[in-house]
């Protein structure tokens, strides 16, 4: 785990001014990784740093010779179009990295002539996904969305007698993950109409989100050789905000017995900013578990992740549909939840999926599930927060919504704030959904 | 589909001698691919086709420019250290490159003195994985499978109501995959010992093996853009052996609601040669169902798919365990069947996979599932064959086997053969278990 540093100072300022004001998203303590390029171009892709408003192009600090020794190989293996080399090179390079960006960033850094150079405006640039990634898994860590939905696929029997034991995960699609700004058609699929004795074929009709945080891995391991929960943060780069699309009609159809499969592989999105673990020291907080719930195993067990294995990184979700878009109305709130509320840790996710041997790579992406909190109106889903569809959401313009609808717009949001810390965000992860093809 | 042509022909003969022998897995009908390099050397891999006892060093003979025009650039694509270019070039190149082949290696060509310096003896060889598999998808499509493990799974309820609707699959694991030869420790993790109300945690006591066959896609799809039934095959480069290993115990522990997760990719073993679907022409049989099955929906249903949709590739585990290899007695045979008795077609699990929209990748992975025949000498798997672990298999040396044991080597062989026809074959698919950790 990383301890505060020089780098989490509130007081710090940037001399790039934008990132010095208040409630945004990317100031001098947060320093988050995409790859970027000039918007519509064929330009190459490269890695980023946002700062403000900004971007600092790596490739092209990189190539100025801005950095020396361990932080300057980050920026070199950061310059690529994929982040894989920067995530490979471990935790002590990413530190490296941070603490000189954060020096040469400050009001009054010697660097300042050399990296204005290196600057493109966010509203100039588009983004790709920020990693080659070799395998995706998608884990399951509310014990509040898995008991909200559990009584729906399972009323007699919500959560499973494993859930507590087990940091329950599956293998996702990677070659469908997009990044924000993703647009698909609704899926089509086989689906089991209430009350049919048989299938029918045709576009999904209960579309919905999953409001999830991603993990990117860092330094990975070996096959066979796992990774022991005192070391598994430092393996992890940072997270990313996740929509985890969902086919509520198809999955119910399909899931049994071996879990969710075309109702998730059509379409994954991220955000483009990678926000590391070490931008977000100042807001771990303790983990905790009702004192009637069984203990970690031992191999899932460690005092550092009891003292700070949570994240209190707030979310929300909203909803932009095709009528507000054309009104000029702007996305409405559906929900505001937050990490902290999470039944497993980030270290724990790491921990059980490579305790049989399985070997995670630099890039690969683990999402958290769907983070709904305790409360109903916090659910990271709308087949929660509709119960089934059964009771549809009513909109600020007097739409309704029980699931999605072509045309919907999905916005994820993150940040973390707290007093005596500076506040810190993700940006955005937007994804639409268009209609279905013609079948 | 394709159709018989001039390399089919079983009077065909090569002047690489070996290729004529009968029993030979290799002779000039066949012309499977891999990627390989001298043993124990640091060589860089490249692409490679069987020819009898010899591999013919595709880098070697496309540097030499011996096959011109399509053929010429498809041999191109292949000499790289994976074969995903190849297999991105889709089905015309690789019948161009099949049929240079064919005539290149006939007794008589014109090439034979080019392409002799061409040759490697398979035995001076070792192989990798021959494509990089952005994404492995495990299916699930042996009825009998299904309904022998559903049996133990879920006594009252073995087939569950959507198999015969749908190509039940999940994804697995792509980094775990490993090239025959594979060794890996014995997996660790949770188990719910029977009777106990507690998980306990330990090496896997029940270590299974899971007779497949692999699909290697080619050309694949774009997202959004599915492949229809009658593309489906056009789009599949060729068939491997494949071993899915399976922990059961962390199986029935584990696989509510997700599906099966640590308990398969600790390790997953694929033969090196992928034989072309061209090849296995000559094998096609026809596609049948029990009359009071369901017929496929629309999207799943083709005339050629049921006229020839099968294929008769016939099947074998062989175990070996250390107490054999110590006395130099050869692996004995545990199970005989053949792919033929699949329910759900290769056309038909590729266009599954696609319909909601999700893209498969050149290179892309799938697995058929357990290939159990109709009959329980026929299963797959030692879960099936010994009923749970409650019937041990003796062996001819008095060992038993409920489950796997430590040392043991689990063998895949695959050939196709009738009257009429060259016979070919597979080579073969081989992993060992090693002791798990200490914990």
């Amino acid at each position: 785990m990383t301890l505060l540093n020089e780098t989490h100072d509130p007081a710090l300022r940037s001399w790039v001014t934008s990132a010095n004001a208040a409630g945004n998203d990317f100031p001098i303590q947060n320093l988050p990784f995409a790859v970027f390029r000039r918007k519509g171009s064929l330009e190459a892709f490269r890695g980023g740093v946002a700062i403000g408003d900004q971007i600092l192009d790596l490739a092209a600090a990189a190539a100025a010779g801005v950095f020396g020794g361990e932080a300057g190989s980050a920026a070199q293996a950061g310059a690529q179009d994929k982040l894989n080399a920067l995530m490979a090179l471990g935790a002590s390079a990413w530190t490296a990295l941070r603490l000189a960006l954060s020096r040469a960033l400050r009001e009054g850094a010697a660097e300042q002539g050399q990296l204005a150079a290196c600057l493109m405006p966010q509203q100039e640039a588009e983004y790709g996904v920020p990693a080659r990634i070799g395998d995706y898994t998608d884990f399951y860590t509310s014990v509040y969305h898995a008991t909200n939905i559990g009584r729906q696929f399972r009323p007699d029997n919500p959560l499973l007698p494993n859930f507590k034991w087990i940091p329950i995960g599956y293998h996702g699609r990677a070659s469908s993950i997009g990044v924000s700004g993703q647009t698909f058609p609704r899926p089509v699929g086989q689906t089991l109409p209430p009350g049919a004795s048989e299938p029918s074929f045709g576009s999904c009709k209960r579309l919905d989100y999953e409001l999830e945080l991603g993990v990117f891995m860092g330094s990975g391991n070996a096959l066979g050789a796992p990774i022991a929960i005192t070391e598994a943060e430092a393996s992890v780069f940072g997270l990313c905000l996740l929509n985890d699309w969902s086919a509520r009609d198809i999955q119910a159809w399909e899931y049994q017995p071996l879990g969710p499969f075309l109702s998730k592989n059509f379409a994954t999105t991220i955000s483009p900013w990678i926000v590391t673990l070490e931008a977000l020291t100042p807001y771990r907080l303790p983990f905790t578990r009702p004192a009637d719930d069984p203990q970690p195993l031992p191999y899932l067990d460690a005092p550092a992740n009891w003292a700070q294995g949570a994240i209190d990184v707030q979310l929300e979700v909203l909803l932009q549909t095709q009528a507000m878009r054309d009104q000029g109305q702007a996305a409405t709130r559906l929900t505001h939840t937050s990490y902290r509320h999470a039944y497993w840790t980030v270290a724990q996710m790491v921990t059980h999926h490579t305790v049989n041997g399985c070997n995670l790579q630099p890039g690969d992406l683990l999402g958290t599930g769907t983070l709904s909190g305790p409360t109903l109106d916090q659910a990271g889903a709308l087949i929660e927060l509709t119960v089934g569809g059964k009771q549809p959401l009513t909109l600020p313009n007097g739409q309704t919504r029980g699931y999605l609808e072509d045309g919907d717009a999905v916005v994820l949001r993150g940040w973390c704030e707290k007093t005596g810390a500076a506040r810190i965000g993700f940006g955005e992860c937007v994804g639409t959904v268009l209609p279905a093809r013609q079948v």
